[in-house]
């Protein structure tokens, strides 16, 4: 503790999003020491009264609590390696994106090395973190959740999903899949329209309200998934893939691509062959599911 | 005019759009003709005062006006070219989804016939039909449009994009386009956690307000669009390709299919390959473009 009357914490990795998790902590008067690669990304920072420390393990020492957020799980192991024995007694706390598998090995390397493990996936962009519309999802252990709640409380809402520490990396890919559908959507219907000259920024506010009215169905697709009763209520799955074909032939008309759209088609004529053309759109998420053959990537 | 003093109106095609329009028309009072190949599917609507017509002819016949609904594009002209010297000094409303193309040379076949000429498309499901969330996007002859505003104003805002008859298939299919790219996202998110038993309707709720926090980032990414300028403000490319990676592997772990996520990794691989990395998600849209080799397709 200091002056502020908040605990330290470590902030591994000055990326966008590094940076703006050590800024919401200071930002709180949490004492910060920071640790990047290219050392010059912790200069504004360091203005801002943060501690450079030289070396991972120096950084780590500084705190009770690291919080790391480089590029990927490679990235992560690269740097915590090195620093491993500084662990003992510590929390840890990843906020890198990763797989559900990588999380759990993550937990039991670190488990290993005598360190509470808490893996997190950040649900916001970097001018999100401290704000009211950041969420930031964590996984692990209770007891270490719990005792840096108040801590990482500066990045945002903060929510524990459970033991199992591939939990908030398995949320996290879910809802980054669920964002990349729609902009791929959003893109592929800003193609279409600028091929007639329409400007994209004309034609957003239609698009977002229209996403905004097809957002309301997601609650009944949703009962329909668990239900499993796939009942047409208006917009039969027959009707869909014929209107489907069009928005491919449209693509083909005006000289855009319909590589985004191609595999969705794929999965409607499938629904349709396996007889669920008179139901919902609900069914395609049970086509969704590989054999087991296909199953669990080989873990490292 | 009749004792409603609501002008008479003919639909065309009862299945579930067709019927919901039929029954908006009535709803409003307007005398209402209705035809469908499956003749009985207009025994509700019988019921509820509509006129049933014998053959498409006898239909268009009975009002100024004709709203077609059909399956597509090919089932239209099935239904109209019998009925065609009927069409003669009457306005066609074509409310079947189609692609531009489609609708041009539907234009141009019922200028043929001395009919007046409108191409619709229908954003909504049928019970938002007659209520307030509902919106039909109309193009083609303005004068027709504005003579039967009032009428089609019975189905939902209407809202006319051009002389083009094109225009509102392309703004259909572009909208469309967005929905199924959401939809897939939504999918592939709910294959993913219901992996580890979480169910779709506790899930959803963090999707809809992800969902809703991430589109706020489209009209920013629409003008990077039209203005060419793709510098990234805190989620770089590369990064963004580094974490799309986790969300192939991680269906795989979880034993839930890539084939809709493919796509759009090849597309941000490319971005990054092109030597967009440093940039934003916004310079995809230009990708999408093809060669104008693979452009049009061959028209009818
Ligand atoms: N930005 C967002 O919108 C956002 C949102 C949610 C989650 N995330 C996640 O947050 C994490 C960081 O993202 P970011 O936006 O900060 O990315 P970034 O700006 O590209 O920064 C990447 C960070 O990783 C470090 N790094 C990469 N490879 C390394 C290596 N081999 N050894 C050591 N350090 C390495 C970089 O160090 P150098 O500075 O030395 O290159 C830098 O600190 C990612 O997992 C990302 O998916 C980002
Ligand atoms: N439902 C929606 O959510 C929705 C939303 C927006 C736009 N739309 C568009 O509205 C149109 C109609 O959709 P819907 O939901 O009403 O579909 P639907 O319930 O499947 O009905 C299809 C209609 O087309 C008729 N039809 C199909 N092939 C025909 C043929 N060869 N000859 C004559 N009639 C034929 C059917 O007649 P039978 O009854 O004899 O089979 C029926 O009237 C489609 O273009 C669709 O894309 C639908």
């Amino acid at each position: 503790m200091t002056d502020s009357g908040r605990p330290p914490v470590t902030v591994i990795g000055l990326g966008d999003m590094g940076r703006a998790l050590a800024g919401a902590f200071l930002d709180r008067g949490h004492p910060t020491a920071v640790w990047n690669r290219t050392a010059s990304r912790a200069d504004a920072l360091a203005a801002r009264g943060a501690t450079v420390a030289a070396t991972p393990a120096e950084a780590i020492a500084a705190s009770p609590l690291t919080v790391v957020c480089l590029l990927d799980d490679g990235a992560v192991r690269k740097v915590l390696e090195p620093a491993a024995a500084t662990l003992r007694g510590r929390t840890l706390v990843n906020l890198t994106n990763g797989t559900p598998g990588q999380a759990r090995e993550t937990a039991a390397w670190a488990a290993g090395q005598g360190a509470e493990y808490v893996d997190g996936g950040i649900m916001a962009v970097p001018p999100m973190i401290g704000g009211p519309g950041a969420l930031v999802l964590y996984s692990g252990s209770p007891a270490a959740f719990t005792g840096h709640e108040a801590t990482l409380g500066a990045l945002g809402a903060a929510r524990h999903l459970g033991t199992d520490p591939g939990l908030a990396a398995l949320y996290d890919v879910a809802l980054l899949s669920a964002m990349y559908g729609m902009f791929g959507g959003f893109f592929q219907a800003v193609a279409l329209t600028r091929s007639e000259k329409v400007p994209a920024a004309e034609f957003t506010p239609m698009v977002a309200a229209w996403l905004g009215a097809m957002m309301e169905s997601l609650p009944a697709l949703a009962e329909a998934v668990d239900s499993g009763d796939h009942s047409a209520t208006g917009s039969n799955l027959r009707m869909q893939a014929a209107a489907y074909v069009n928005l491919l032939d449209a693509a083909r008309e005006q000289g855009v691509g319909t590589e985004l759209m191609e595999p969705m088609r794929a999965l409607l004529d499938r629904a349709v062959a396996a007889g669920h053309g008179d139901g919902d759109l609900s069914s395609l998420v049970d086509l969704l599911r590989t054999a087991p053959a296909n199953g669990p990537a080989p873990r490292r």
